[in-house]
């Protein structure tokens, strides 16, 4: 059953102890095994068992501005993605490992070469999720006093993502010999310098690891504003998004998938996940008493810094029972635009309260939340899927792994019924799994030119 | 037997598929297996039965700059060390994992965090060694025409240090509470932004990794410059280094402990364990025609080139026979010098040909080759032990995982008899298998002056 017919696609998603702000204040969260192998590795086997096509690991390289209050009462501590990922492809078989990292505080030849090096070891199951990062005292631990203005950040990125596919690229398949009796390692005509002269990078390439199992890892983005749009419709593999409702991601996967042909690509080659945080309960009722009591254990404070910060604007001086005040469109704000529109289109379509709004980004962060049982989140899921609002999810579990453990144990079993979803890896790299073919490489001259 | 006598410790060193240049030409290195989990797998397996204190990986991001003859007869490619040594913390349970990263083409920031990740998912076994890198065209890759000067570099490296050394105290050792129940993670005013304003970095922090099991992960240096020995007396743990003699391993014993008092550090502080790459043999017959087996499997090309590399001067006009020409002193030369100087005085001390010089090079490198009896190379490991050489050897296996293998198989048993050598690992860091004491925080102030 569900062999011919298309089936979705899931991540998981990694986030501190878990995507709810307050995941670490559950009692069943092992918050002190917090950056222990152990605890991640049994997030991974977890996702594993549920035959996930990846795990989906989100990054900022600094701690939150707000240093007071991220401290004292939220999780804000991260391991390093690909030290993360790379601990990850020892103790997993077949799941995809996809790892942040931001083009605006990074050198190509190290990215180029982290991911290739990952691929390498997992036999062929890396990603590589492209940020231009969007919060501003990041570039306070990079020498830097100000963030790169976000037109910039993409102009820098599109660049960077040039680079690093030309080193990707730099060795042919079918470069190395290893002939160990006539002594020939490797065809040095099938090795070439990348010798790329930007503006933002000169590197000259190759690179010292050569092809990989998956010819190139996947690339992931998730950027949503128009400038972030573009580039994902010329580089990405795989798109992370965040949408409310069924008719905006709609219109987001109509808009995006529409933008590929210009750029010679076919839909098929763009995979949309948006996010998605369940709470799972046995009734709807009980779901809903999930989430309250995970909303109980929200610190006053932190609700208010959080929402104040992707607003980019002070509210503790507004009632919190009252409406949003007058803010500005995201085109005058530099970084995280798209996420901050999402907010506030939200809480004006909804009309929220302030304390109203505070409940939702603590908890999903601007993802969708779905409270209910495991049928109901699977018709949510199928509905979304089957109406082209997306090529399948991204699971934010709220407090981890128990979260991830119910998902698998309660709602994927409900998508392997419906035939929507695998019930064994059929591939071997995360290519494979997301229906992606592998690519040209660009330096390899075809038969037909020789 | 041995609990109480001086024990010496011991590294793996991995550098491609064994320290000998032909070693992926040898029938039993699995050279295909390059590149996959299971190849480094097995080796830090050996490694580990044979209770190392620790695996090290040697890098530099680059390929060589004559890319002809090192692609088409040497094995160029590596995995970058931080992606490996994580995916190898998870398959091991005691033994460190040092990795190289050059100060001269990163940042502190994602240095200092990738090995404070790699030190809490290993539980306490990362150690980063600090190079500042000797190949010029490294910079190429890197956005800049040329490598930096090397007193710049170790000045800029000096500095790259501090930072990431206070990054790794920007979390007291006591910051974290986590009390779910009063909802406080972590005490704020135990997390110190580091504010670094200097020279070649200005870095706000503070790192979002709280403070590691080790504390730190352990420093390692392997400059022997006299710029690179100060440097290391000030702030290595671990010096790696290459001698020839005991004499002149004796006078860099004396030379770099007795710069510690001068940085109110005390000798112990500081192991300093040479490179020597073992062949072994049940009767040194065997191991010599082991080590020349080895030699016939060295493309004539590779040797000339490798040697006139390390020299920064072309070869290929002088007879195979005859000596070196005369070459200017290691204070004209940017990059390597001590290595330079090493090849230098052992081919003017033993008046080698450039034939029989390129035999040394292409084996060891530089460093010590010894072929012999297990007991043999346990003698010599011995003597220079115990007379003040060294506190410790890098094992360089000439080929993988069989050398490797052997050692673990026939030296270690011996030096284990003799006491030594650990029979089992007592401690459960890195810091603790080498007798290394957990570093203050520079921020924790002490009990009497609060």
């Amino acid at each position: 059953m569900g062999n011919t017919k298309k089936q979705l696609h899931l991540g998981a998603f990694i986030f501190g102890v878990g995507h709810h702000v307050a995941a670490w204040r559950h009692p069943h969260t092992d918050t002190k095994g917090l950056l222990t192998l152990d605890f991640y590795r049994k997030f991974a086997q977890i996702a594993e068992r549920g035959k996930f096509d990846m795990i989906f690991v989100e990054d900022i390289p600094t701690l939150p501005e707000r240093l007071d209050t991220a401290v004292r009462h939220t999780v804000p501590v991260r391991a390093e993605p690909l030290t993360l990922l790379s601990a990850l492809a020892s103790v997993t078989k077949h799941i995809g490992l996809a790892g942040t990292v931001s083009t605006t505080y990074s050198e190509p030849y190290h990215v180029a070469r982290k991911f290739a090096s990952l691929d390498h070891l997992s036999g062929g199951r890396a990603a590589w999720n492209v940020v231009t990062t969007s919060m501003e005292i990041t570039a306070q631990n990079f020498g830097r006093d100000h963030h790169l203005d976000h037109s910039l950040r993409y102009e820098r990125a599109k660049e960077f993502v040039d680079v690093v596919t030309a080193l990707w690229d730099s060795w042919e398949e079918d470069a190395l010999v290893i002939d160990k009796a006539s002594g020939i390692f490797a065809d040095p005509d099938k090795v070439h310098t990348t010798a790329h002269q930007g503006t933002h990078f000169s590197v000259r390439g190759p690179l010292n690891v050569p092809r990989t199992p998956q010819g190139r890892p996947v690339i992931v983005q998730a950027g949503s504003s128009t400038t972030g749009q573009a580039f994902a419709a010329q580089t990405a593999e795989v798109v992370f998004t965040a949408w409310q409702t069924l008719a905006e991601a709609q219109g987001f996967y109509a808009s995006l998938k529409g933008q590929l042909p210009a750029y010679g690509r076919s839909p098929d080659e763009l995979k949309i996940m948006p996010g998605i945080l369940p709470i799972i309960g046995r009734t709807e009722e009980e779901a809903r008493e999930k989430e309250a009591a995970l909303q109980e254990l929200v610190h006053p404070s932190v609700g208010l810094s959080m929402v104040s910060g992707v607003l980019r604007h002070d509210l503790s001086a507004y009632p919190l029972d009252g409406p949003l005040p007058d803010l500005p469109d995201s085109t005058e704000i530099n970084g995280g635009k798209s996420r901050y529109q999402l907010i506030l289109d939200m809480a004006r379509r909804e009309q929220l309260t302030i304390r109203q709004l505070i409940a939702r980004v603590t908890g999903a962060r601007g993802h969708r939340t779905i409270a209910g049982t495991p049928v109901q989140i699977a018709d949510m899921l199928e509905e979304w899927f089957l109406k082209e609002a997306c090529d399948g999810f991204n699971i934010m579990p709220p407090y981890l792994p128990e979260g991830l453990e119910q998902f698998v144990d309660l709602v994927v079993p409900e998508l392997q019924r419906r035939g929507l979803y695998r019930t064994a890896y059929t591939g071997r790299t995360l290519r494979e799994h997301l229906g992606l073919a592998q690519p040209k490489n660009r330096y390899t001259k075809s038969a037909i030119s020789l």
